[in-house]
């Protein structure tokens, strides 16, 4: 098994994380380079997604990802053998969320040399991550067809933060009482600006559409 | 559509949570009332696996539940509608938890008179809710089969501090790579006395095995 860097992610003491959150993306603007914050819950698929994605782009953008989880570092050591790329580790020591210094302390351990993309894996959980502006310049979320399409209705905060919803495992919609439109209808409601990518990232389709979307804003972001 | 009773929980002024936890498993045992903390990630299907479950326990016992959630009284109206028995809404206002103290906010809103079980669906959320003492007698969670056998490893804390953990959506097994003896396993490392039940809220498979888990448990708490 390939051996990844971990690193242990200390409590921030920033008091202002929104003007915290500010100046990173700023910083980051001077580099050209993107950062996607990337949520879900627990098991929608956040790796196998990134895995199909960063095949699909790693040779047209240079890529790293970072993984947060509270332990463990089977999803960066995953990255890595599946697609090449850079991939660290960053553990939250119990934390359910990243904010803008965390992120900043991921950073510093990435190599940002010709850059174009970064990937934050953010801790899987609907909730707390969706209140911390992370730095990124975009937030994305993942909801699996087996978690329901009520989730906007009981999450409202997290899908209201994303501009991108993917929707994953379409795969087995014939077995789960998912209702596509309806989940559309709810996103809408919280963010009339998002947009809903509905994937299979075991089978790989819709993917590339998803790809399309960070290759579009990325392209955006370094001009 | 029912109405079903609001509570919108204050944030808790407490300091010391896992004395106030004590103190109230102090209170309940007095009362003869056994509470039940159920947690999960969002869309692992709780509340269908409430309904089941209580439909098959609510001539044995009396029961009421408090759903807990950001926003929205979906919940609370599914478990009344399909079960009727009394349910209440907890409003967290974005809080990711409960604790003790906000857990007795919700009881004051219970009629106690006669009742032997009060189960507490917890906020979904794989990280939070495991850190904070509800006071619950027994803390119990709910991982389905799509979110994959790898949970345990990544969400220690959550495993450890639950005695059941009950495997649901075997009915989709056949569509996933869920591995049910590695799952044991690796719960078993986090928490070896806790016990695991798969069971199907969709098709009832296996429910009447969690509902003699939950009779027993009471009765023994009522001694």
């Amino acid at each position: 098994m390939d051996e990844v860097k971990v690193i242990e992610i200390k409590k921030s003491i920033f008091e202002d994380n929104d003007r915290d959150a500010d100046a990173l993306r700023v910083e980051l603007k001077r580099k050209g380079v993107y950062l996607l914050n990337l949520m879900s819950s627990p098991g929608s698929g956040k790796t196998t997604t990134l895995i199909r994605t960063i095949n699909l782009l790693k040779d047209k953008i240079r890529i790293a990802v970072m993984e947060a989880d509270i332990d463990s570092d089977v999803d960066a050591v995953k990255i890595k053998e599946a697609t090449g790329i850079p991939s660290i580790q960053l553990h939250t020591g119990g934390m359910c969320h990243l904010d803008a210094e965390m992120t900043r302390q991921g950073l510093a351990g990435v190599d940002m040399t010709g850059l174009d993309l970064v990937i934050l894996e953010n801790v899987g959980n609907l909730v707390c991550p969706a209140e911390f502006d992370t730095g990124a310049v975009c937030n994305a979320m993942i909801l699996s067809v087996p978690e329901g399409h009520d989730k906007p209705l009981k999450y409202p905060l997290m899908f209201s933060v994303c501009n991108v919803v993917v929707i994953n495992k379409t795969d087995v919609l014939p077995y789960f009482d998912f209702d596509m439109e309806k989940c559309r209808e709810y996103i809408r409601m919280r963010n009339p600006k998002a947009q809903v990518i509905p994937i299979s990232a075991k089978t790989g389709e819709g993917v590339e559409a998803f790809a399309q979307w960070i290759l579009k804003e990325v392209e955006n972001w370094k001009k």
